[in-house]
């Protein structure tokens, strides 16, 4: 058995000097194609040398490192997570399962070690979508599922997807290039930090994701009629503000009483919108997430009746657009097995969680069985320059990847 | 006793001339202090000659018609409303109580009839409020409570209303003379379109005013925890809207259940507001209206007990500002009791309601008794080109009104 290394100041440190690439010199904000993304990549890639890896950087932007097994081009167990953020960022979110593949492939050079498997650690080059509004194009290039239509999408300044590569000394032409093929990658594993308040409340280091939270959103109009907040007895009334409150009541309620879902009723606009005018209108958002695609299904159609009848009982008319819909991507039981026992051997217990946040591996699920370890943040706090993660827990998550590594089963490819 | 005469059609095509009396062709908006002002108010003081009285502009800008007793000086009964509007207004707000009473008079000059009063008729200047964010500033002149602070107020382009009453050829050190001795002033009526629905659902085309609702309005902020709408379970969540959701169904529920008082939750705002994030703090409004003060006051004191419970149940800030707080101003039952036997001598029943919105009488109170008409407006919409009168209930709202006047007891003045 490899005795597990002391990486977690080496990866706090890298996290560190990630963090200071920056557009900005105050809000950590690093976007796809930017010089801030090319200095980033450029410091993955001699990070990925000095631990014994090749680096490139792929057709799309992804930072490829990769280190041979016992034989050069075997299949390899994939690693990795993203190294774009978005605007006045958390340092972690992304680069911790990076940085920490990176310092784990380290070690293993250090100590000469090679496995009947290659292992590629990947810097997704963009997760956040920020600069083109559309999410996973680095791994989506590397699972072959790129969509080219983004590439006449265009940023803020009106420059589009390919012109920016072009610019960035990339072609767009070549992004299929990036695509793997499934009989090259035996799986893939990310560790990232949960975004989320689970670990943190139940005293755990990390986590172990069952699968990535499906999604549905909906976009809710209630009209009723406006009217003079002074004039109008409370029976006359079709306060579409009270209907849509009824209804927020009504999809709390619901996901409370459902373990693994959440429903969010994140933005609301009130018309007219005045202190002394009755809501004649109100637009609101409900976002819809479980690890379980039927879950979330019922939940939605239930949800969906509640609103409506909530609507008809007030006589408000009630228009729902569905705006998002996707499905959840399950964590490979073969895998999750294996992450589960290097938990335990840390000796830490097993907490499973559905990631209500997406992924890249999402994207990566369409080519290989995918795992994923959550480390805990303080907080639950993510998207913001409040993101910390405590040493002991990078220490904890990086063990834990080590350990699933170098005890990782080439035969427990799926299919 | 005097016979009512057909004054519908004159007030209805009166209605029609002030009404096109606009600075923007397309949407009726007459502001205080403006070229549309003088237009009305020159208008208004031809109808008030016409019909045999004297009429002057007052020191802050309101029409003042005099039509004598049977000797001059006499104290008066004092008529009236205002005519100004909001922006985009009906044409029925304000302007139906001026010109009534203005063919009330002519009615009463055309038949010879002089009373043991006189009669006034104001139009009072600003009402609304529009331009310098102050209601009431005509009948405050009237009533002695004008406050002089307002003078230094500025409309949108920077000019106060000091500068606004000299460009008019007013003088703003002399809006004191427009105050009128309460031993000159028998009583004040007001007849009104109801700008609500009350009157339609019972099915009549006026309405004896008990009240001008007394008002409280709180601006209450709710902060709980924004986070991820995936990644924090339901159980973990401070959530500030799903905090206000269930205090505006509160509202709901308490003002329903008590005859009488209005409570409107207008305007909320949401933050950070995307539909992927919780929201972590909603700003919110709330407007509680009663013609009985005990019963507002009470129904404010149980209302913030239970946002509050709210909040404390949920772990969310709260903090509530009482933005505004105005009395209720009762009718006086000497002037109803006379409206009272006007309406059912024209056939119809007596129907009793509170006015929720605000009115010139709440000033004029300060100085007479008052009493009001309501008339009936199609669908309770007001403050909107759609606001309508049916020709039938301006026919019965002048005869109301001419039948309170030709009727009008001298000695019911109280005190």
């Amino acid at each position: 058995m490899t005795q597990p290394p002391q990486l977690g100041r080496e990866i706090a440190e890298r996290i560190d000097i990630l963090g200071a690439i920056s557009e900005m010199p105050d809000a950590l904000t690093r976007i796809y194609l930017t010089p801030q993304h090319r200095a980033a990549a450029d410091q993955l890639m001699a990070w990925m040398r000095e631990a014994g890896m090749s680096a490139h950087l792929d057709a799309v932007g992804n930072v490829v490192g990769r280190y041979e097994g016992e034989m050069p081009g075997l299949p390899c167990l994939m690693l990795g997570s993203h190294y774009d953020t978005v605007r006045n960022a958390g340092k972690w979110d992304g680069p911790l399962g990076v940085v920490t593949a990176i310092s784990c492939v380290g070690e293993l050079n250090l100590q000469r070690k090679r496995f009947p498997f290659a292992i590629e650690v990947i810097g997704f080059a963009d997760e956040e979508g920020v600069r083109f509004s559309s999410t996973l194009l680095g791994s989506r290039a590397i699972a072959g599922t790129f969509d080219e239509r983004i590439l006449d999408a265009v940023d803020r300044e009106g420059v589009t997807m390919r012109q920016a590569l072009a610019a960035f000394g990339l072609d767009a032409s070549k992004i299929k290039t990036a695509a793997r093929r499934r009989d090259d990658v035996l799986g893939y594993i990310e560790l990232h930090i949960e975004q989320g308040p689970v670990l943190e409340s139940l005293g755990s280091p990390v986590g172990l994701v069952t699968a990535i939270s499906g999604a549905t959103r909906l976009l809710i109009v209630f009209e009723g009629m406006a009217g003079h907040a002074g004039t109008v007895p409370m029976d006359q009334r079709r306060d579409a503000l009270a209907g849509a409150a009824e209804s927020i009541l009504a999809i709390e309620t619901y996901c409370c009483s459902h373990e693994g879902l959440v429903g969010t009723v994140g933005q609301a606009i009130v018309a007219p919108g005045a202190t002394n005018v009755i809501p004649g209108k109100v637009t609101f958002t409900l976002d819809v997430r479980s690890g379980s695609d039927k879950q979330r299904r019922k939940a939605v159609e239930k949800l969906i009746s509640k609103i409506e009848a909530i609507a008809a009982e007030r006589s408000l008319t009630c228009h729902i657009a569905r705006t998002h819909d996707n499905r959840s991507v399950p964590c490979a039981p073969s895998i999750s097995l294996q992450i589960a026992n290097a938990i335990r051997q840390q000796g830490h217990a097993v907490h499973e969680l559905p990631s209500g946040a997406g992924h890249d591996g999402m994207a990566i699920a369409d080519i290989c069985d995918i795992g994923m370890i959550f480390v805990r943040c303080r907080g639950g706090i993510s998207h913001h320059p409040d993101e910390h993660v405590e040493l002991s827990d990078v220490e904890a998550g990086a063990r834990i990847l080590f350990e699933t590594i170098a005890n990782f089963n080439v035969s427990s490819k799926s299919g």
